[in-house]
């Protein structure tokens, strides 16, 4: 599947996304889909993060990983009932390893891959717009929260998510006329706030430090390696696969992000220390809000500290960086917008 | 991962492809690589073909099907040892369906994707060519049996199958930078014999009844739907999977050839009896060798007769067609190339 990924130039789009609203078509978002009496069983199995006190409509942003704690992917996670979820999966495979795992461990789960193409409405107008269409009802449904609401005589599901951190919704379009239909009406109510088509961009996601995965973390990456440690309950009582795992087995590496003072263009994407090399740029933006250059990168976890000399090799020579912990702290940072 | 498929035109191509000898870079032909102690066990489950015999280096085409007979895959399955095996894959994914199952089996198998990116040489003078590179040996080397052989001090398995009826083989190149020295070695050692830069090609495996796996199959079809019962050991005393589903499942649909006696071009995909939809065309081509329209069809395994008045509805309207067993039998169909 094919995503647009730039309208007009990825700056102006940044800049729409963060002072107007977008609209996405993220369909290739794909919903792998579990039911059945083990359902619950099934997908508490695939992820680490305690999914026991998991609530109706409830989106849960959580890793994936196998029995030796590396990532399979970092889907959000939707319960629609104990028997009825699901995994709303980042652009990798999901689908056959459910499946693998249910015929396994002879679970009754049944795991399909339903016809659902997500549509996003993202930015700080993103909670007028939608609910010009669907009511103001929109306005009560928390973060990570969905409701089932009607549109044009059908249940979609409708939740206060998406990859971007501009605030919006992500409707789960069931029914592909009514796509297209929703779409022209977002576009018809959305003139006065200056609504255009968007999708997830890379300046804003790497300033809000969203990450990617194929990208920023892969199948050798356990949640910690990639500071996703508050979507792990290590201590809760679960049967996760891989939850033995993550207990025991060290961190080698950190992503971590760096900032650099002047817009570049690298040349090598490896990061270094005196000379060594301590880790690899995985993703990197220049921000025109904060006038800096910055990046993730994988990082050996014996090199994290922040006083250290670092540097990347741009087109025009070394470059000086700063490491530091993800997401960025601007403030800390000392970087106003 | 992309894969070029005409380098002049399809037809140029074919005709090449079938006269002279062609190097294919079917790199995306991923291999699925198990290894442990369990490794023999976990493919036999995965498959419906009898692999108890399997020698090393043998080669098995082989469909792969989960717990209801659907199709998940068609790889070739290469024994390298009892715990060494390769699914060298169709384009869709099955690692993660090994994995699954080894996890939820509690199998000691473990699933892997390595480096290799396989080089086909295909043709009728692919075995003259391969030979100048490595040497009579191959001549030796009987249909789906393999070899690991020398190439500049490495060792790599070489094949004689591949993904068309011109003969040939499969190089699995282990090596990046060999690779290219393979490629160069190739064209320059087969100038006289008019080699060429080729790929699967449409006409070809039409005329040569090659199904391709997420187009004339998918999950959704039995092996005995896409007519690879040959492939099928339900009498074989095997622990797999779909053994079960596949002894009961009735068949509701049968992969079908399609001959027209014009070249057209198809308005609309089903195929009619009288006025009734009865299939649906899932590849289509115009034999420049055999001067007809050829397809397959999914169809309704009632109405798969020979004797039936057919069409198709083309740009130009109604064209009679004719049903016949796969592969294509031209001799008894009346056609001469």
């Amino acid at each position: 599947m094919l995503l647009p990924v730039i309208y007009r130039s990825l700056e102006e789009d940044y800049w729409h996304l963060c002072e107007a609203v977008q609209v996405w078509d993220v369909s290739c978002q794909r919903q792998v889909e579990i039911t059945g009496a083990d359902s619950q069983k099934l997908v508490q199995l695939m992820t680490p993060r305690d999914l026991s006190k998991a609530q109706v409509g409830q989106c849960f942003y959580a890793p994936l990983c196998d029995e030796s704690g590396g990532m399979i992917n970092d889907p959000i996670i939707i319960k629609h009932s104990d028997e009825h979820w699901w995994l709303s999966i980042a652009d990798s495979d999901v689908k056959l390893w459910a499946k693998g795992l249910a015929t396994g461990f002879g679970l009754d789960a049944q795991v399909s891959e339903p016809d659902i193409w997500p549509l996003a409405v993202q930015g700080p107008k993103a909670e007028e717009l939608i609910s010009r269409v669907f009511g103001e009802e929109i306005r009560r449904i928390g973060f990570f929260r969905s409701r089932m609401l009607n549109y044009r005589g059908k249940k979609m599901l409708v939740a206060r998510s998406g990859w971007s951190k501009q605030g919006g919704f992500e409707i789960y379009v069931n029914d592909m006329e009514l796509g297209g239909q929703l779409w022209d009406e977002l576009f018809a109510k959305g003139e006065d706030l200056n609504v255009g088509p968007g999708s997830p961009n890379l300046i804003e996601r790497i300033e809000s430090g969203l990450l990617s995965f194929g990208g920023d973390m892969g199948y050798d990456s356990t949640p910690f390696e990639c500071g996703l440690e508050q979507y792990v309950n290590l201590d809760a009582d679960i049967k996760s696969l891989s939850i033995d795992a993550l207990r025991t087995r060290k961190s080698k590496t950190r992503l971590m992000g760096i900032v650099m003072d002047k817009q570049l263009k690298l040349k090598d994407f490896r990061l270094f220390s005196n000379g060594r090399e301590i880790g690899v740029i995985t993703s990197n933006t220049w921000s025109p809000k904060y006038h800096v250059h910055l990046a993730f990168a994988k990082c050996d976890i014996n090199f994290i500290a922040e006083k250290q000399q670092l540097y990347v090799i741009s087109t025009t020579g070394e470059v000086p960086a700063r490491i530091t912990d993800l997401p960025f702290n601007f403030e800390n940072l000392g970087l106003k917008s």
